[in-house]
C-alpha cells in the first residue's frame, strides 16, 4: 500500500505476488487433475491477465458477452467460449462473424428456438448445450440436453458437448455438495446427448468455490473466474484466506466516530453485492474483525467494535470487495504493484462490454 | 423501445418526454417552495443533463468527488458543491485549485482535523458543515455544528452554513418523518452555528424521497439526485409511478421456463443494489406484477407468476434499475429517445470518477 501513497483514493490495486500465486495454484490444480482450464475473463476483463492465464496453460478464455469476446479476440486470444445462451440478432451475428475470423468461438444453446436462430445466422457454428445443475438460472434439465443437442445438430450446428455453471456454490458449506450435483448433472446430460448419437467431447463446469470439488471422471474442463484476485465472498466461503485476496481498493478514512469509521469507497468503487450470507459489504485485510455494515455510493461504513486495532482519521485502509467481478467492472484501470513496489497500470479493456 | 430495435441489448435508454417532465416538476416544486435547487450530478454524470437542470433554474450542481467536479467544471458548470467530507491530500488539493480557476466550489467539513487540513491546503475555501440528521453515516451531531464551524473559521475557512443528507428516507413509509428530522437537525445546527457567531446562510438538505417533505422555513436549498430518471426504488417508496421512470435498460429474454424468464441484463448493467425492503432487483414497467427475483452479472431472473401478460423468448423487455445512480455509472453512454423516436447519445462523462 505504501507504493500507492501518492495516488488519490479510492484506487483498485493488485498485489502481483499474490496474483501470481493464485494463478499458479489454479493452473497446477487443473493440470494435476487433468482438467482443461478455461478461466472466465469477465472477472478481470484484462488482456494482460488473460495472457498470464494462457501462458500458464489455460486453453483459452470464457466470456459472457459478444463485447468481451471482441476485446479478447482483438488482444490475440484465439480460443473463446461465450458461456451464455445468446439470442442472436443480425447485429450480434455480424459481430460474431468478425470475431470468428480471428478466433475459434464456442457458443451456447439452451433452447430449440435459440439454436435455430443461431444456425440461421451462423451455420455450422460450434456449440455446447447449457445444463442446469441446480442454480435454476439458464440451462435445461440434464435429461433435456439430448433434445436440445439433437435439434441444434439438425439445424446444422456442431454440437460438442455440455456445460453448466454451478452458481449455487455461493453459499457457506455448500461447495462440496454442489461439486457432486455438477458432476451428476453433467453425467446425466452426457448420457442424454449420447442417446441421440452425439459425443459430448466437452463437459465443462466449475465455479471458483466449487472447482476443488469438480469430478475429473465426468468433467473435461473447468471455468473458474474469481480465483486470480479472490474477494471477500471467497474468504467467507472458506475458499481462501484474506492474505490470498490480490485485489483490494485502497481507501481513506474520512470520518471516525467511536467504533465507526467511514471509508471513501462505496458501491461505485467496490460494487453493491451484499448477499445475506456475507458478514458485510466487504472485508478489511488489515482488520479481520472489522465489518462493513453498509455501503452507499461513496461511503463504506465500518464497525470496529470487535477489532483490537483501528485506523485513525486520514489513514489509508484496504477494502476487499465482496465480489471482485463487479468491482473490476467499475474502474478503467488496475494498478499492479510488484514485489519491488513498482507500479504498472493494466487497462480494464472489457469494462462495460455488456452487449 | 421500437426506436432502439436495431441496437444490441442490454442498452440504457432514456425517454426524453418523461425526463423533461421530471426535470420540470422538480424545478417548479423548488421554485414554488422557495428552495434553491442544486441537483446531485452523481446520478447522471452527464454535462448535457446538468445543462438542462441549470437552464430550468438550478443554481449549480452537487457532486460527490473531486473527479466529478473536474468534469462538470470543464463542461462549464460554474457553481459546484462537493457534498463529501474530503480528507485532502496534496494531490486532491492541486486538482481542486485547478477547478477553482473556473468554478465556485463549496466544500464540506465534519471534523476539526479535516477542516484544519482543508485550510492548510486551500486557505479561505468556502465550506459548509455536514450534519447527521439520522442516517448515521458522515456528519456531526447537529449540536456540534458550532464546534466544527468555529474551528473551521478559526483555521481561515469561510463557513457558509450546514448541510445534511437524509439518506434514511430510503425506507417505505419513512420519507415524511425524515423530512421532519432533517428540518429539526438543520434548525438545531443553525442555532449551534449562530451561537458561535456564524450566520448559516446555506441550510441544505433533501433526497429525492424526502424532498417533498423538506421544510422551507428551515432549508434554503435542496439537493435531490435521482429525480430526472427515477428508478424502481422510488416507485416502491411511492415517490413516483412506473411511467415516471425515464431511464430503463432494454434487455432481451434469453431463457423462458414456465413462469420464469431470464433477461440479458444483470448487475453489470443495472447494479446490484437490492435492499431488503425492495420487492426485487428492479421492476419491469410493462409487467407491473412481475418481480426480478435475482440478479447475477448478466442475468436478471424474473418471476411472472402474478403477471397476466408475459413475454416470449427473444422479446425485448425494459428493466427499471433499483438504483439509477449506480446503473448509469455502468455505461459509457445513454441513448436518449425523443418524442419522434429519434435517438441521441449522451456520454456519461463522469462515469467512474470516484477519486
Amino acid at each position: 500500500m505504501a507504493a500507492t501513497a501518492g495516488l488519490d483514493t479510492p484506487l483498485a490495486v493488485v498485489d502481483e505476488v499474490v496474483l501470481n500465486a493464485n494463478l499458479d495454484r489454479m493452473a497446477e490444480f487443473a493440470s494435476a487433475a487433468g482438467f482443461a482450464l478455461r478461466p472466465h475473463g469477465k472477472t478481470h476483463k484484462s488482456p494482460e491477465l488473460a495472457a498470464r492465464q494462457i501462458s500458464r496453460g489455460a486453453i483459452g478464455l470464457t466470456v459472457a458477452t459478444v463485447g468481451e469476446a471482441e476485446i479478447f479476440a482483438a488482444a490475440g486470444v484465439s480460443d473463446l467460449f461465450i458461456a451464455y445462451p445468446l439470442w442472436l440478432t443480425e447485429g450480434k451475428a455480424r459481430r460474431l462473424r468478425a470475431i470468428m475470423e480471428h478466433a475459434d468461438v464456442l457458443l451456447a444453446v439452451d433452447s430449440t428456438a435459440g439454436a435455430a436462430r443461431l444456425a440461421h445466422h451462423l451455420p455450422h457454428a460450434r456449440v455446447v448445450v447449457e445444463v442446469d445443475s441446480g442454480q435454476h438460472r439458464t440451462g435445461v434439465h440434464p435429461q433435456r440436453a439430448g433434445d436440445i443437442g439433437h435439434s441444434a445438430a439438425a439445424a446444422g450446428l456442431q454440437v460438442l458437448g455440455i456445460f453448466t455453471f454451478p452458481g449455487h456454490s455461493y453459499f457457506p458449506g455448500r461447495p462440496a455438495a454442489v461439486g457432486v450435483q455438477e458432476a451428476n448433472a453433467l453425467a446425466m446430460a452426457a448420457q442424454s446427448l449420447r442417446a441421440v448419437g452425439i459425443d459430448p467431447v466437452i463437459r465443462s463446469g466449475g465455479s471458483t468455490p466449487s472447482v476443488a470439488h469438480a469430478d475429473p471422471t465426468v468433467l473435461t474442463e473447468i471455468r473458474p473466474g474469481v480465483y486470480p484476485f479472490n474477494d471477500a465472498q471467497q474468504v467467507e466461503l472458506g475458499v481462501c484466506s484474506l492474505p490470498d485476496v490480490a485485489l483490494t481498493v485502497v481507501t481513506t478514512v474520512v470520518h471516525l466516530d467511536g467504533n465507526k469509521a467511514v471509508l471513501d469507497a462505496g458501491s461505485k468503487a467496490v460494487g453493491a453485492d451484499h448477499p445475506a450470507w456475507t458478514t458485510g459489504g466487504g472485508r478489511l485485510p488489515e482488520f479481520g474483525d472489522a465489518r462493513v455494515t453498509s455501503l452507499s455510493e461513496h461511503h463504506a461504513t465500518v464497525d470496529f467494535t470487535d477489532s483490537a486495532e483501528r485506523p485513525r482519521l486520514g489513514d489509508r485502509v484496504r477494502l476487499a470487495p465482496n465480489h471482485v467481478c463487479t468491482a473490476v467492472n467499475l474502474t478503467d484501470e488496475l494498478v499492479i504493484v510488484d514485489h519491488h513496489g513498482t507500479l504498472t497500470r493494466w487497462p480494464v479493456t472489457a469494462r462495460g462490454a455488456n452487449a
